[in-house]
């Protein structure tokens, strides 16, 4: 063999490789389950891909309708997106109604209508009677044909629990065996997945389908659970199985991600009515890397989500939003104190729910318990269907309840909660009621209240977690617009029995409607809600859709940054960033500051004293001792240097493609045997004849490795990780190798800088 | 001298050179005039400001004080910023209301009020005549004891024109003498600024006063141009103000811009009363960091902003907004032609501005023109008046007439564009005006608003850009409500007379109200809007505060997104972009995508052929041949290698230190002469006796410059220098050093790719 024909050899062998990377070859360009993506070369591939687009597509009109295609894919994949999340939660809003008086009674006329569509649709009924009608029957009176007295009670008690045992049972168990990754709220996963980790199946379609049938189930069941943070990640799904169609966003992770941020938009958009919320809450809480054109796409998605879901009109209001509120009174400076104590009790609330909640997830990892999840399940719905059933403010679906608090008084109003004794000598406008005192049907509501918020807090701490589907926005701000309806109706009494007082003198004369509760019952639920998740221009602007004004937003606005500043006195993590450590996932959260004085060289691998780093050399090392150091070691890429002696960084190599690349050569390549020489170098010298087969790996090399020098503080070095994406960076001192830094060990030593377990961090 | 004494010295001498590295010595870590900053160093100079801060807080109680006010500084220089920002803007309003009138007459009860205010005041008025009163005098009322006729007119006109040139006159002498920074509307230098370039005086005092008071004068004096951009320059101005009193931001430009990225949130609160739309307009359009943190302070300067300007309450109606409108009519879907009509406007006026303007400008710059400022400035403001003062709808301020443009026509509405053919029979609330026919007043107008519509789109091509403040939101929001008005006329009357035609059959019967013109109005000022400075989502959020409900986002989108893509099919670049590229401002756009399949080697000086890389060596050059080099070149920084055989890389020294260090070398170290050899190394090997005294200066290394390799993509290249807001980079193969990247290297080449001259970028 001559050195003509090996060179010749070569370039088949070259060619080989190079169509064996151009293909889509199944694996190459992809990435394992839970392991981290490097933005950098996602971003590259794609500019890559644009740039073939964009020549091709003047060679010809063809080409260049492709290229208008692949231009208009994404807003595309918005619409989609937009018009499937609406109509999913559209869905389960109707069914989730439907469902949730099922447990009560049935609808004679159509058993498909729920309680109040029954009740609706027959003409019989005044205005007063809104809530009965022949139509619709509770259990007890279609099987025993009673409807009150002793033993209805008890039948529709035993029931109710029955129902919800049923849909929590069923949820649990469709769970279980078809989308383990349905259960809880999905919002921690799925920061963690957009700051460029891989979960596969998580955002899949079984789990997209399951996640919206279980969430009906258990929204139904009347576990204090909401379904808002479950949307998001059903939104999520959607963007998932959408952009799978469009291989712009299919074979990119990074585009991927663009959707998928886009989506959670769409999500919270659909589960508050709030478009500019959604927006806002995908940019500060969820999305990682969020560029302008992302945030355009997301506000379309978003809007395109919110008017499917008022099209199908699930509330019967022709609202966009969940709890649409009006009120008719200006709030008074002095009213700032009571609001920022409700913005003291919902940072007290925050901090103890996430110790709790983690605590006991803590729990259920580590010990036996976390064996029974359907058992687990089973008991805390029956505990919660027990105990809620007897009192009326936690019988009924939490968004029905805040809806109520939310609330102002009304003339038309039948809530026991507006049970003020009217002073028969005044006839006013319909808007405008003076405070009056309260009637003996507001003290009870106060008793009634005041249990249902203990048992709120007690058992979402048990709830949130469990194996079904949950959120806790709503009851988190059921908790809130307990305790701040308390407040406030306390301050109504307060400023009508006592008018004469310093503080109320100026605003608050007799006759005159100067308190609102209902504004407090929102005020303490955006400060639990703050409390709880820690966010704040999202939330006050979700909050600000909701009531359609900038009136009460400083109340608000006090509220969430006093909810805040409590909270985070007692530890800087929201409940989601509390949950991504107890799962150990990599992320690294663009909030967190670090920072301690720590160099890049205390952080890389080798550690003193531990084995040098395993490195590759351009030109000295076989296909032998290639394999062996991959049998050898884990790692997911390894350096290639000039020579051992040198430890000059020309590359780096990733272990995946390595593979590829010999197992390849092994297979196609004619010569390349054992000991062969593998060559990382443009040009390999001429080999003497005799000499096996070379193989030549410039190709998979990635010639432009992150590096740092030594010297590097710790907080630039996370803020090139942060901000550029990073896997894995090198570590320099004077153009010498020295060690490596991945993104795990980043996380460690960020851990074990914050006093934690640094082996907490599992994940690559 | 033995060694012993030699190491006494060098110890002392870095010690010295410590003291005065530590010591606020008055350049150093400073950036000079016209230079970029280096984001990194900047935060890392932050961080250890903060550690020191936290490790001295555990001393004392005094400390630990201190400590809570440095974490609370941030929000109280935003509560001062939205304060000053809301008070100026009021302040503004109300004196631009008032000499605006004051060209036309004069209120003799009080003389410093306004027309409405005087008319208010007055009692005697009916609701019909509340334009007159006999307060309110016109100059030929006053002067001549004529309200009618020829003279009278012909005086008024004369005036008229006399107090437009004065108060032109005045405005361009006060910038030209006073504050020359205070011209044009800022934006595209705050942009640049918030990039991490330094002008300065350019948000100074002086600049924030004349800028206003010149504001108020030229808005009145009738020239087509806005406040709402100024705006943002003095919000910015009073948060430069505000940085410079705590240390935290005055002595850190990195933080400084946060501080500045929220003022300009609150400048765009304050100019239309929308909050949340400025801190988009913040986020998406002016600012390059924004951290969360930056957008929660952003959002509380933003609404502080805004409920002073409320509390000052300038227009008032106690309204936030500066257009507030209530439509009555929802929107049909056939509608949206044309709204989509008036988004392809939108971005062929934008497209037409820009270039236009931008010649005029680029002449303005380049021939004798630009030398007579003050001669442009009267010639243009005595055009603007000539022209202007006959047509109703030129003459009034051009907010006035955008809030006549889009309000519905009521039925108290006495506007000429309201003078519809009533149907005597007909009596309908006031609020559901079905279409009638139009009477001879609407004819009239949209003749009119024909001939205003063209003078305006002239008028403001050759007055943007003018030595005087100015801004294009305002004249740019005109030109599309005008179109859209007439537009919206047109489709009105179209339906009236023929409500048979198949598209309008469906939605719009006789006797219905289906066309709402100024809803017209409102979609074309977003389009031309949009179409100009290329904002999009804070954009359609602005226009949503103004209309306070989502009924109407989708025309609005439609427009907007239509204006954008038409426009960007012209030419990528909006207005502020355009004049940052005019001025050479070396500014890299987060927006623009670096495509091309350059490399970093293609871009990095020395190029091939030039002379090498001017280096610093460790351990062999003197004194002298370090003076030498910096005499000879001048270069920001020059990299410092190990030999000038090997290249291999240790550190980057900047030259305002290196000049620092060695001038107080040689006033304070003895023994420092310019032979002495200059070390960067960290232990400097013993010299024989005799030799003169070694410099040492690895202090001022910086330890951990940043290295691309050759082979690195620019465009991850370009992504770097965005991201971490890097002043250089330099470049390395296998561990030698090559050359190295500036910022301005990099826009060079993004120039040039783009076909652009890249000697345009003049600034580094």
């Amino acid at each position: 063999m001559d050195s003509n024909m090996v060179n010749a050899g070569d370039m088949n062998g070259s060619g080989n490789l190079m169509d064996f990377l151009d293909e889509p070859f199944p694996d190459v360009g992809t990435y394992e389950d839970f392991h981290t993506i490097d933005w950098l070369r996602e971003k590259s591939r794609d500019t890559d891909r644009h740039r073939k687009i964009t020549s091709k597509s003047k060679e010809s009109i063809w080409e260049f309708i492709k290229s208008l295609l692949d231009a208009w894919s994404g807003w595309v994949v918005m619409l989609l997106i937009g018009l499937l999340a609406g109509t999913l939660a559209g869905v389960i809003d109707l069914a989730v109604d439907w469902m949730t008086d099922l447990k009560e009674g049935v609808c004679l006329s159509a058993f498909w209508y729920s309680h109040e569509q029954c009740c609706w649709t027959s003409n019989e009924t005044t205005f007063d009677d809104r809530d009965k009608c022949p139509q619709w029957q509770k259990w007890s009176e279609l099987l025993v044909s009673q409807s009150e007295g002793a033993s209805a009670y008890i039948l529709n008690y035993f029931l109710y629990i029955m129902w919800a045992l049923c849909f929590a049972f069923l949820a649990v168990s469709l769970v279980r065996v078809f989308a383990p990754y349905a259960c809880g709220s999905g919002i921690p996963e799925i920061k963690t997945i957009l700051s460029g980790f891989i979960i596969r199946g998580y955002l899949g379609k079984w789990t997209l389908l399951i996640k919206t049938v279980t969430l009906v189930l258990v929204v139904s069941s009347g576990l204090s659970l909401g379904k808002e943070g479950p949307l998001v990640h059903v939104a999520c799904c959607c963007g998932n199985f959408f952009s799978s169609l469009f291989s712009k966003y299919s074979k990119n992770e990074g585009k991927r991600r663009e959707v998928l941020s886009a989506a959670a938009a769409a999500g919270v958009s659909v589960a508050f009515g709030a478009p500019i919320g959604g927006v806002l809450f995908s940019l500060e809480e969820v999305s990682y890397y969020f560029p302008l054109k992302t945030l355009w796409r997301s506000f379309f998605a978003a809007l395109v989500a919110a008017f499917t879901l008022r099209s199908i009109n699930p509330f019967g209001n022709s609202r966009l939003v969940l709890f649409y509120v009006e009120y008719h009174t200006p709030w008074y400076m002095a009213e700032l104190f009571p609001f920022i104590l409700l913005g003291v009790f919902g940072g007290l609330w925050g901090t103890l729910f996430i110790r709790c909640n983690i605590a006991w997830c803590r729990r259920r990892k580590t010990t036996r318990l976390g064996k029974y999840p359907v058992l687990e399940v089973i008991v805390i719905t029956a505990i919660t269907a027990i105990i809620a059933y007897p009192n009326p403010y936690t019988r009924r679906s939490t968004s029905e309840l805040i809806s109520e608090l939310f609330n102002d008084c009304g003339a038309l109003e039948s809530s026991q909660l507006c049970d003020y004794i009217n002073d028969p000598n005044m006839t006013r406008p319909v808007d405008d009621i003076p405070d009056r005192p309260a009637g003996p049907g507001v003290y009870t509501a106060m008793w009634q209240l005041a249990l249902a918020l203990v048992f709120k807090i007690v058992i979402t701490i048990f709830t949130f977690g469990m194996k079904i589907p949950s959120g806790l926005f709503i009851p988190s701000m059921a908790v809130g617009a307990m305790a701040g309806r308390m407040v406030g109706i306390g301050v109504e009494q307060l400023a009508y029995h006592h008018h004469d007082w310093i503080i109320f003198r100026n605003w608050c004369r007799p006759g005159a409607d100067c308190v609102t509760p209902g504004l407090y019952a929102m005020v303490g639920a955006a400060a639990c809600l703050g409390g709880v998740t820690r966010m704040t221009v999202s939330l006050v602007v979700i909050m600000f859709e909701l009531t359609g004004g900038l009136e009460y937003i400083v109340p608000l606005m006090a509220a969430a940054v006093t909810s805040k500043w409590v909270a985070d006195a007692f530890g800087k993590e929201g409940i989601y960033e509390a949950h991504i450590h107890l799962n150990g996932y990599p992320f690294l959260d663009v909030k967190d500051e670090f920072t301690h004085r720590t160099l890049a060289t205390d952080v890389m691998r080798p550690r003193r004293g531990e084995a040098p780093l395993s490195v590759l050399t351009q030109d000295s090392m076989t296909v032998e001792d290639v394999e062996t150091l991959i049998k050898e070691t884990d790692y997911n890429g390894f350096p290639v240097v000039v020579s051992k002696d040198s430890e000059r960084l020309i590359g780096f190599a990733q272990r995946r493609e390595l593979i590829l690349a010999i197992k390849n050569a092994r297979q196609r390549q004619d010569g390349v045997v054992s000991n062969s020489i593998v060559y990382f170098t443009e040009d390999p010298p001429e080999l003497p004849p005799n000499s096996p087969h070379p193989l030549k790996l410039r190709r998979i090399l990635n010639l432009s490795p992150f590096t740092v020098t030594d010297h590097t503080p710790m907080e630039t070095v996370v803020d090139i990780f942060r901000k550029l994406g990073l896997r894995q960076c090198l570590v320099t001192r004077s153009g010498r190798l020295l060690g490596i830094i991945t993104k795990k060990d980043v996380l460690r030593h960020m851990a074990q800088m914050a006093n934690q377990d640094p082996e907490s961090i599992m994940f690559n």
